[in-house]
């Protein structure tokens, strides 16, 4: 008898942080491959904050994820059939594959990895979305040069801390902020960031004030809410506001609060732009070559929280994400 | 005996709408002339929506007036005096002269101008300060190309008829948010805007979704407040909105209201810049001989509103600006 695939599925659309309720578990068979389709045994999931917006209704950059649709996920995992040519049984590969244990994919968008150079969750985060977005959102949109100070948010996450790594390879000036002393020791001793500011137990404003005293050129923001505030407050002139993502404002029930000192734009001719990372899938390759580059080098390391949960831990594990509870890029082993 | 002048000078920092009590008369005499000195006969005073931002305290793009200062101000007049060989009397000159009835001058940033071509009025207008806002927030911010929907708030106001008639001039569909019914025929009628939407009768956003079907391109913004929300709600992928001003914020003594679904520029892929139009100094000949030659074509009226108050009248004229009361670039007439 074949194994049967186990799914999670949008069940309501959450108001506020999601529930177990919003969820729905099935199992269901296997279905047999069509020509050239693969069976992928997905044994890595990515839990990334941009899954909340997913399952909110409405215009997006993204299709939301419809009620009783298997709920989006990237993932890694091995091939375990193959009726496509170009994959081999026991291939490792990444991909779109959704918050099930098997996906079955025609391999387009499926990325072959190489775990002789890292591991299958690291094509997760650092060499996977995440680690895309920081690098095309920082270069691309920042524009850092060397000498200007960058600021990051959400700097003990999977973007935000391989934003500092790659801001300090292009010979920046980093401060990050992290949620606790732990996070904020790991941004300054582990990667090499030149200040880390805990927004939990340190009043941002200060703290940015004192670590930048030219202000702030390129701030890249993952949290919205008071700290983009904190930081408009203090950029430079000309300043580059990255905006990837503004966790802090994901499960509001109340109505976002916007950035009340957005005029600091106008007294600084400064910019802020939204990025959303697909727009350059087709750069990845570019990308993919520098960062593992600089993890050859040592440059850029990547500190992964793989939590050994199985797919029936995933509605929690995802909460993690909100309440800050991750330490590196999330991602749930099945 | 010489003439006294007369000036305003600033006696106290507004707290919302300038009071009459925030102002001090003094007149004093003419001093002499030193060498390269000028005297120049102040006859039109530009009121800005900036002016209001110069009365606060704390930093910003430019040093704020200090209590007991002249109050700052473009104008315009005539050369009364003269021991500088690069200006003789009668020539008429534009120029950052403040509010008082005669300026002496070392003549740097002091521009003489062709009253044969335009009214002196027109040169603190569409060929003064709003204008080159206009040109340069509009075409290098903004960067709109044919085709493209141009939305501008404040369009009855200086900057926004001159920055609907360069989106016009560039081949753009361009929708202008003014206050009033006689304002908005007066864009399409005499400014051949496509639409008007009327915000103190109508819903913007309701007309924001009829009159842009594809979004819009280009949002140049001159108010702020619940209109930026508005058009942040109705932006195209990869929209540029301008950040020029925000002159339903100028005057609030409670903390400014952000724009709470700012993260349109994060789904959209948008950016919203801010600009300050000293920074084209160097380029202002450039606008000059564009918006010139297109007002000899027909194509770039101007409206002006001037004031015949004399300089006592200037706190109350000022606040006109501040209740939408102008129509067409708000001049002094001393």
């Amino acid at each position: 008898m074949s194994p049967m695939n186990r799914q999670v599925r949008l069940a309501a659309r959450p108001v506020g942080l999601p529930k177990r309720s919003d969820w729905n578990f099935t199992d269901e068979a296997i279905p047999a491959l069509k020509a050239g389709e693969i069976l992928v045994k997905v044994t890595h999931l990515s839990l990334d904050p941009a899954m909340r917006g997913w399952m909110n209704e409405g215009k997006s950059y993204i299709r939301p994820v419809g009620i009783g649709e298997v709920m989006r996920a990237g993932a890694a995992g091995e091939v375990a059939a193959t009726m496509n040519p170009d994959f081999a049984v026991g291939d490792p590969v990444a991909g779109n594959f959704g918050v099930q244990q098997y996906a079955v994919s025609d391999g387009k968008g499926v990325r072959k990895v190489d775990t002789r150079f890292a591991p299958l969750s690291t094509y997760l985060g650092v060499l996977g979305m995440p680690g895309m977005t920081a690098y095309f959102g920082l270069l691309d949109i920042g524009k850092p040069k060397a000498g200007e100070t960058v600021v990051v948010s959400g700097a003990a996450g999977a973007v935000g801390a391989a934003v500092g790594q790659i801001a300090k390879i292009k010979g920046c000036r980093v401060i990050g902020i992290a949620g606790g002393a732990d996070k904020c020791r790991y941004l300054i001793d582990t990667l090499k960031f030149d200040a880390a500011i805990d927004y939990k137990n340190e009043d941002v404003k200060a703290g940015l004030k004192q670590h930048c005293p030219d202000g702030i050129h390129v701030y890249f923001d993952n949290v919205g809410g008071d700290i983009l505030e904190a930081a408009l407050a203090r950029i430079a002139l000309h300043a580059r506001i990255v905006i990837c993502g503004a966790i802090s404002q994901y499960n509001n029930t109340a109505p976002p609060k916007g950035p009340a000192n957005y005029l600091s734009l106008l007294v600084n001719r400064a910019s802020m732009t939204g990025m959303v990372v697909f727009d350059y899938a087709s750069r990845y390759g570019e990308a993919a070559r520098d960062m593992a580059q600089w993890i050859k080098e040592g440059k850029l390391a990547a500190k992964e929280d793989v939590v050994q949960g199985g797919i029936d831990a995933f509605p929690e594990t995802l909460l993690k994400l909100f309440k800050g509870e991750n330490f590196g890029k999330l991602v749930l082993a099945l």
